[in-house]
């Protein structure tokens, strides 16, 4: 198949008007939002979006909206050209490349806050926090965002929520398309979009295993072979409370602390383990309706999430 | 000059599809978002939608989610057909009235939190604060939310700006226009617009008085004629202190006391009295670039707002 060059835009207004003009010739549009570094995950995110839409956008920003100060946004990886071939060799390609520079407006001053002198009173902020007529506008998902991941990373929901509705009002996509990998992410843009009434269909695409069963992440290249192996038991110890809860055994503390267990002999430093319903993400003490086993574990300087749903 | 009949819709898909179509045939649309029970001022919006668009949505929905439970939501006055009647009659008339029932989805649970069973441990609640997977998104608009009327009413700008939001979504309107008499509210829409990339413009119409100087409201015809008199005081005292600062008076905390001591003579209680930078809404100490007054002060039972630009 021939490779199909995509359109590459930096401009929102262009961004809008190329949608505008979609939209008048009667065309469905797919935005998958990503942050760069694209792997076999997000490509099945595109497939999802070439299913369901006539044209899809594909996002590369890394949003300085969800990272702490005291987190790695100067050093998340990042390889625009390697992302742009990526994307020209799927079948289908992708139509448009949405890159822009910035995204916020920080008003009179230029730049980042990237150091905590604004984190007094407990005050939580991120790399975009700023101080007169920058941008103060935050999208909160007061519940959902609280659990699992955003225990650790308190901004994050946060920022993602604000990016994405920006993305939506710059793209004014029909579809979006997110992985299921980010559960908790996932249902947080669900409910955003359904409290906000966003005229965009939300669609959750399925977590992409490598044959091994490691989840797919830009984070695995940086496993050392060793830590690699050992990270194979979040998948394998998440396949096996699976298989125990559909077979009887419903008791939450038991199945936590036996994958917990798993984890930590293998080497990995668990950050939670939890299993919640699947919509709300509120804890459970029994299995009796549908779950969702989340998991977040370190193994080396590498933070890896995996999850696995239970339907009983 | 003949009544144009609006057309009602109540059903937000509906209203989604309507604003499609008129896109489609290449017209622009305006939105008016009112709580209803209109009165001149509101009709100054819809003449500042007819200058800028072709097409003018009027909705009229009382939004629980900027009250607090302890706030008179149940006793908002209302007045459907007189409305109708009102935009009937006016040059032009409107388009299409949007006036849905509800917009917020409860989740399992059925209508209202309206008690304050939710405000433990100094939380925040409006009156649409739920639980499980009912609403909890909420816009947030960090700095500008924080003074002014938001110091006696926590709630209130959150709740509008998420109300904004959502039909924003669901009109989908080029231009949406609000009254500079809600002055604090117009920025933050402002902000909250640029913030989150709508592409939508954001007009501010000038505050309309009656004769005798009076900031019209709805709230004005709870006022005795007695009160009403006295109410006077606040515009009066205003355009004395812009005729003073124009003139070289331009310390703010003498420009204040001057018009608290009016209004308190003339038997108001003033719940703010405040100078601040037009944009930022920060206080000033002295007036050396444009500025706006704004004031909140009870007669009788009644909250006024008034407030004056003053561009030195």
């Amino acid at each position: 198949m021939a490779n199909k060059e995509p359109l590459i835009i930096t401009d929102k207004d262009e961004m809008r008007k190329w949608s505008r003009s979609a939209r008048a010739q009667g065309k469905s549009i797919g935005l998958v939002p990503t942050m760069g570094y694209l792997h076999e995950g997000h490509l099945s995110l595109i497939q999802q979006s070439h299913i369901h839409t006539n044209l899809t956008v594909v996002s590369i920003y890394v949003n300085p909206g969800q990272f702490s100060p005291n987190e790695d946004l100067s050093t998340y990886p990042s390889d625009f050209q390697g992302d742009i071939q990526k994307l020209k060799s799927i079948p289908g390609g992708v139509d448009v490349v949405f890159h822009p520079h910035n995204l916020y407006d920080y008003g009179k001053n230029e730049g980042f806050v990237k150091n905590s002198e604004h984190e007094e009173g407990g005050k939580i902020v991120s790399c975009v926090e700023n101080s007169g007529i920058g941008h103060e506008t935050w999208v909160k998902i007061e519940r959902l965002e609280n659990g699992l991941c955003g225990k650790s990373r308190p901004v994050f929901f946060r920022g993602v929520a604000t990016i994405v509705t920006k993305l939506f009002n710059i793209v004014d996509p029909d579809v979006a398309v997110f992985g299921k990998k980010d559960y908790q992410q996932w249902r947080i843009i669900q409910r955003m979009v359904r409290d906000l009434d966003f005229g965009i269909k939300v669609i959750g695409a399925e977590l992409v295993r490598d044959d091994d069963g490691l989840a797919k992440s830009s984070r695995n290249v940086h496993l050392s072979p060793e830590e690699r192996e050992k990270a194979l038991s979040i998948s394998k110890s998440l396949y096996n409370a699976k298989f125990a809860a559909e077979n009887g055994q419903v008791d939450c503390k038991e199945l936590r602390d036996t994958v917990i267990r798993a984890i930590q002999e293998a080497g990995g430093k668990v950050d939670y383990a939890e299993i919640v319903e699947q919509e709300s993400l509120e804890s459970m003490k029994e299995i009796k309706r549908p779950a969702v086993f989340c998991i977040a574990a370190w193994f080396g300087k590498v933070r890896l999430l995996d999850n696995m749903e239970i339907n009983v």
